[in-house]
This record gives C-alpha cells, sequence and structure tokens, in this order.
C-alpha cells in the first residue's frame, strides 16, 4: 500500500479519480444534516491542509466519523476530486479508519482555535500541530539546506568543531561548565581547590560559544570551511532575543579580506530569500498575515540591493547628530546599544547596513589590526527590525601583531599557542563571520521572539521538556 | 582577480593557455640544476595536487622560489598546460608571490613524509593540512551533505532537538552535567543537598545522549523528521569505537514499523555510498590503499545487495553452536558482546545483518512490545569490519502500555507526562532509528579509530584544542 502525502496532491503528483491512501491528523471538522462530514486534515508535508469528504454511506460513519475530533490520526482510503463549487482539491472518502483518538477532546490543548505563542511555548511537544509552528519548522528546515547546499556549492567544507571546550573563545563571556564531578561531594586539591584532575576530562571544560578558533585551523589548511551547529551562552539575559542555547553558522574563508567576505555573506542571505520565498511562499503568505509585518516584500528588496557599509566613526557622528533620540552622546571608543543600531537601521537609513571598523578596545583579539592602529577589521550586518544578524572580521594573520593584541588583552600567550601556530607556519590573510539562524529565522518569519523559533528553548530557569 | 581552486583545474573549467591566479600551499618541491624548480601545491578543494613549473627567470627565483618550503603559501598567477611527458596537467608560473613562510622549516611538524594517525592526534589543530585528513575531511563534508539532501528530497524536516536537557532519555547511561554553579563553593539548601534552583536553569540539566523522545513530538505532528547533532555519552571507555562527544543522525517517522523503518536506513545507506563513491573517488582510492581495506567493493556490494534480517532468539541459536568460537553460551535474554556481533556478521554472514526483535529486558521502555510479550519490536544493523552502525525500533504507541513499561523499568510516569500526551492525543505507530556518523565513516573510509574521523575528538582525559 502506497502512501501518498498531502503535498503531493497539491502538486498534482497524483491524478484525480485515482484511489489513494493517505495518513493524516484531523484539523477541524463539520457535520452536515444530510449525512456529509467534511473533515480537515493535515499531514506536516505543507501548509495547505485538503479537506475530506465523507459521507452517511460509510460503514463506521456514525460509530466513528460523527465522533471524530481535533487530533485525532486517521487512515484514509480516497479518491481525489476537484470541489464543486471551488475549483479545489478535495479527497472523497471510500474508508476512514480510525488510528488514534484524542483522550477527553473537551480538554485537548491544540483545539483549532487561535492560540498565544506564550501558550504555546509550554505545550512544545504539542505546539507543532498548530499552523505557525509547522510553518515555521518547515521554513527552518528549508533555510537549514539552503546553506549547507549554498555553501557545499560554493566549494565550502562542514566541519563540526567541538561542542566541550578548555577554551574560552572570546576572553570572556559566561559560559556552562560541563563535569562528571560529583556535585555533593566536589573532590579538593591539597590546596582546597576543585580538583579538576578527577573530572571527566581532567580539566575545567566548559560548552562552546563559538567554533571559529578551530574552523579557523581548517581554514588555514582547506581555504573554504564552515560549521553549522549549536552554541552557548550562560548570559541571564531574559529578551526576546537570547537563547541559552542557539544554533549558529559560522564561516571562514582563507585568502578573503573584510569586504571579500561581507559580500560574499551578502550572496548567501540573498540565496536564501530567494530560495526560501520559491519553496515556502504559502507558508510565509500565513507568517505575513499573522504578524502582520511586510515580509516578503523585505526579502524581495534585501534580494536586489547591494551591500551599504559605513565606518564605525561615521555611524558615531550620526548618532551624535541624532539629538532628538538620544540624550547622551557617545564618545568615539563606545559600542551601540541595539538602539542605536536600530536608529541607524530602522530610523536614519531604512535599510540593511554595513558597519565596520570597530575600536579595537570593544572587539576580540583575533580581529585584524588596521593601518590606523586604532581600528580592526570587523564589520556586523544591521537589518531593520532584527539589529546584528552577522558578525565577522578579517583575522589577525600576523604572528607579531596577534600576540601583543593576546597580552593587550590579558590572555596567556600560551594557552593560544596551538592558534599561533596558524600564523607560525604559512599564515594567510582569512576572514569569517558568524550568522544566528534563530535571528535570521527572525527576520524571515516576522516572529519577534527567538523561543518560538527552535524546537525547545533553553532559557535561564527553564529547560522544560 | 578571479580566483581559480585546483578542482576548477581539473574539472576543465579551465583553458589551456588562460592566465590564472591560485592562493595554495607547497606541499613539497624539487629543484632540478638546470634551474627548474616544481612545486607541487594543494588547496584543499579536491584530493589531488597540483605541479608549478617555476623556472629561474622569475625576478624572486633565488631569492623566495629556492627558499619555499613545504607548509609556505603561495599567490600563483600562471597558464594550464599539459605536461610533456605525461599527460597530466601543470601549471607554468609566471610570477609567485609568498603569503606566509614557515618558521623553521627543520621543525615544521607536518613534514612531506607518511606520519602515523597517532602523531597527528596530538596536532589535531595541523592535520587538516594532511592528506589523509584531508580526505577524510571532505568524504564527513560530502556524506553529512548527502544526508541532509536525502532526507530533504524523502520529504523529512530537519529538527534540532535540545542538548541541554533535564530528561535522563535512556533511564541510564552516564550524562555530563551542565551547570554555571560555582564549583568552588557550591550552593546547599536546608537538608545540606545541592540547590539547584540556584543554577542557570532552576534545575539539575545534563548534555543530551538522544534527541529521539523529543523528535518523537515532532513525527506525531509533522510525519516525518530527523535530527543532525552532536551526541554525548561520559563513558570512561578508550576505544577506538566511542567518543565522549560524536555526531548522531536520529530518524523518525510516523505511520512506519519496524520493517518499513529499516528498510528505508538501508536506502538511505545505499544512497550515501552511490554518492559518495562517486564524488570522493580520488579520496577513497587513496584510503582504500592506506588502510589495506576493500573499501570500494564492500560499499559496493551493500549498493546491490537487499536486507538480511534474523531474530534475535535464532541468532542465540547460531552463536550457542559455535562451539569453535566461544566458550561459555549465552542464555535467551542476554545482551551480545561486540564479539557476538563480530561472529554473526563479520565469520557466519560474512554480510550485513538486521538483528532483530531483542527481550524486552534489556531495551529500553519506549520499543513497541511484540504480541508474545517478551521483545520488542527493535532492530540493529551490523556491518562487517564494523559492527552495530544502526539501531532502530517501532516506538510503543499504546498509552496503556507505555505505561507500564516505564513502571517496570522504575522511571516515573510523572516525568514522562508529555511523552505520554503524545499517546493521549491522536497516537500513530511510528519508528525511528539512530545512526552515528563517525562509525559510518570508519565503514566507509576503513580507518579504525573514530578520533580520527572528526576534527577535535574528545575522550577520558581529553579535550585538548
Amino acid at each position: 500500500m502506497k502512501l501518498t502525502t498531502i503535498i503531493d496532491i497539491f502538486n498534482k503528483k497524483i491524478l484525480t479519480s485515482q484511489i489513494i491512501f493517505i495518513n493524516a491528523w484531523v484539523r477541524n471538522k463539520r457535520d452536515s444534516k444530510i449525512g456529509i462530514s467534511f473533515i480537515d486534515i493535515y499531514d506536516g508535508s505543507c501548509f495547505k491542509h485538503i479537506q475530506v469528504i465523507a459521507n452517511k454511506d460509510l460503514k463506521n460513519y456514525k460509530k466513528d466519523i460523527l465522533q471524530l475530533t481535533s487530533g485525532c490520526s486517521v487512515c484514509i482510503e480516497g479518491i481525489v476530486q476537484k470541489s464543486i463549487n471551488k475549483d479545489q482539491l478535495e479527497i472523497y472518502a471510500k474508508s476512514i479508519k480510525i488510528i488514534g483518538n484524542v483522550f477527553n477532546p473537551e480538554t485537548y490543548p491544540i483545539a483549532p482555535k487561535s492560540h498565544t505563542l506564550e501558550y504555546l511555548r509550554n505545550l512544545a511537544h504539542l505546539r507543532p500541530r498548530t499552523n505557525i509552528i509547522g510553518a515555521i519548522t518547515r521554513i527552518r528546515h528549508f533555510i537549514a539546506q539552503e546553506i549547507h547546499t549554498f555553501l557545499s556549492q560554493q566549494g565550502f567544507l562542514w566541519i563540526s568543531t567541538p561542542l566541550i571546550t578548555a577554551l574560552n573563545t572570546e576572553g570572556s563571556g559566561e559560559m556552562f561548565c560541563v563535569s562528571t564531578l560529583n556535585f555533593e561531594d566536589i573532590p579538593k586539591n591539597l590546596k582546597g581547590k576543585v580538583d579538576y584532575k578527577k573530572d571527566f576530562f581532567g580539566k575545567k571544560t566548559f560548552l562552546t560559544v563559538s567554533g571559529q578558533l578551530h574552523l579557523e585551523s581548517y581554514a588555514c589548511a582547506l581555504s573554504k570551511v564552515y560549521t553549522f551547529g549549536p552554541t552557548f551562552r550562560a548570559e541571564n539575559s531574559n529578551t526576546t532575543r537570547h537563547l541559552a542555547e542557539f544554533w549558529m553558522i559560522e564561516i571562514e574563508a582563507a585568502f578573503l579580506n573584510l569586504d571579500e567576505i561581507i559580500l560574499f555573506a551578502y550572496k548567501m542571505l540573498k540565496n536564501i530569500f530567494k530560495n526560501v520565498l520559491g519553496r515556502c511562499f504559502d507558508d510565509l503568505i500565513f507568517l505575513e498575515k499573522k504578524t502582520n509585518t511586510n515580509l516578503i516584500n523585505r526579502m524581495q528588496q534585501f534580494i536586489v540591493s547591494e551591500a551599504f557599509f559605513i565606518e564605525y566613526t561615521e555611524a558615531i557622528k550620526i548618532i551624535n547628530n541624532s539629538t532628538n533620540y538620544f540624550k547622551s552622546y557617545l564618545n568615539w571608543g563606545e559600542d551601540f546599544s541595539s538602539e542605536h543600531e536600530k536608529y541607524l537601521s530602522d530610523i536614519y537609513y531604512k535599510k540593511p547596513i554595513v558597519i565596520k571598523n570597530y575600536p579595537k578596545k570593544i572587539k576580540a583579539f583575533y580581529m585584524r589590526l588596521n593601518q590606523d592602529q586604532k581600528t580592526v577589521a570587523s564589520a556586523d550586518i544591521l537589518l531593520p527590525g532584527i539589529g546584528e544578524i552577522i558578525g565577522g572580521s578579517q583575522r589577525e594573520e600576523r604572528w607579531e601583531q596577534l600576540n601583543l593584541r593576546l597580552k593587550e588583552n590579558n590572555l596567556n600567550p600560551e594557552n593560544y599557542n596551538w592558534y599561533q601556530d596558524l600564523r607560525r607556519y604559512g599564515t594567510v590573510p582569512h576572514s569569517g563571520f558568524g550568522l544566528g539562524l534563530e535571528r535570521l529565522l527572525s527576520y524571515v518569519t516576522g516572529i519577534k521572539n527567538v523561543r518560538d523559533l527552535i524546537p525547545f528553548p533553553r532559557t535561564p530557569k527553564y529547560a522544560n521538556f
């Protein structure tokens, strides 16, 4: 018995009058007085549902069909036909078998009405049954696929950088510890300190905040590489933009400079938007209405736009001239808050912008020092409505400079000995950037809270399911 | 200046006599007495190197070219031509610019000779520069791509199941704890126990050992789903087959039974082998020689084979009849050791086998109880030379049975309340399997130790880099 899916029907892979078998769940049902039931079913294969016509002549009509409620699973044998009044496809049922009922239908948490995203968040195991989370899941899947496919076609190799690390990449930032020590009775050494030699890895280990340094070692051997994996931040940030566990794409390319890597990031984003518009159009139309955001148009605009670069120093001036918006001045050397970024991209330029050449003091040690000796070759891409979506830089490939920068940042060069080896042996100019998957999804779907864009969100005091 | 890669040259995307620019690293160099140097370069884009002909007429011939050593990075301008004596492609250099030298060439750890894998393991940051790790990296990348592409084409959606979890999936197994508590001064509650309320998530959390239960919630809404992500085991196993952090593909499909999901796993493996043979042939030829393993033939054999199923009970009999191999008898109900599995697949059947219907006592609570009430619908795929590569099962979709099985396994049903909801609301038969990426790579590459098949291995007492 070959099974059909709903997308097969809408993609016209099924002939009308052909007998099909389809397994699905009931979204909704309406019973007419003349003994016909109209059952709306979904199977996850696409946004669209399909209507099943069940006639009272079906032998289990009274016993089963009339009792069907939202959420029940069914196996339908039927014929695909065009509906009478509209030019829509529907299934005329020959038989309907109930696979699984719903215990206590009146308390089924996913009744076919509109639920708030907050309500659904506490039902993370059932929310994929809703239209909205179904749409987000398909878009998330499709974007991930597109990233893999695009990068592979561009000659990039996927590298799985380690999740557990003894290295603190940014030289700062809150990290999660990973341990098998017995917390009830932590072993101590002779000095009365935690004896990490007794821990699983024989030293203190963390969950990674970035795979970049490891990725660089592969870029300095195989030229073009990327990671696509989970990343962690133990920040106590209860915002709509932060997760303790999120997915990040990091790209590293040998022989590219800052402008080249940012132009490549643009090319990648355009490719994603172009293809997601082609493949997930029904999902996007639904989300556009639901979020009241001009999703489709803003992606189409991005596709035809050119990267617009401004210098950090120029951006500071613009902010200091906007006396209507900000009470206090920004000194050169200070970092932008998300309000500043919002002003620049949403209000002043009203378009995506790239801010580049930030002061070295507010950026990481590995970014390449510019000729002015004050700024580094770093750049952030800001999108209206979202803020920073991509952060990139050219890496310091000169061993002497790198060593100085480590010391300036009070990092012990010995801990970065292997990283320095990449500069000792056949060093090359190289650049890279990081793209947070959930923030990208926020731009594509119009959903503001990243907790709705990952299947099981982890945030401060929340690791349910 | 458009850059060319070595694979472009071998794929004939470059015309002979066309001027090209190529960035790469020196693998080896030979200087002839008549003033011509032959420089072997690589850029990671494919297994093949290409030879660069550098003539003494180059203005920096004496100063730079004669000093070049293995590992230096160079930018070459030249013309692609066919070599005189052989029908090979080579680059006739118009200019060669040194990008990065090698500090102390005589101590460069990756000199162009054959190194042992053990030696390279302690140079995880430089080993991608070797032929062998380059080949493995390309194959790892290509297989990951194939899995994503194949599953996407088959209608599966990628779900990122959480890495941090408060749930212990298997009801056993060593797990890593994730925490932000200060280990030097662990907070205690009034009872003198660790006060996990003060921890980041407000409860005890672990690194996941499987995304399956979470994945099931998506399969019971969107039908066909998979995860592809890192997985963790805090087992103190110092073997060639175990990593503390490894990558796993887990697949879950609604409406499929055990045999159907195993046949699907076969279809997926065949597809991977077929495409890896097509795309990574040079890498495989090299690895076949290097490992002295019949890699290509065994994949070709697999592609034309049919899944061969045997019952656990039958397998027990075979082992107990093989008195030459095993000293002690196995009782029905005992699990196979890896030696037993090796005997069945490598010696007795001499081919890949599927063992199915294991005793419920040695399998997890979520596997579907068979009619005999003693065995569960589980199956392992064993490959000669590798052992278990895939473990799958049909899941218990009947709420009453699941509840009984939880209790039998001394698990608190309340902790699995959300998981039980999947059976309370429109339950469906569903099945899935897990495939370890590094074990699959071991079969494809012939490399025995999984530490050589992941960029930065994590094992007991080892989290270097």
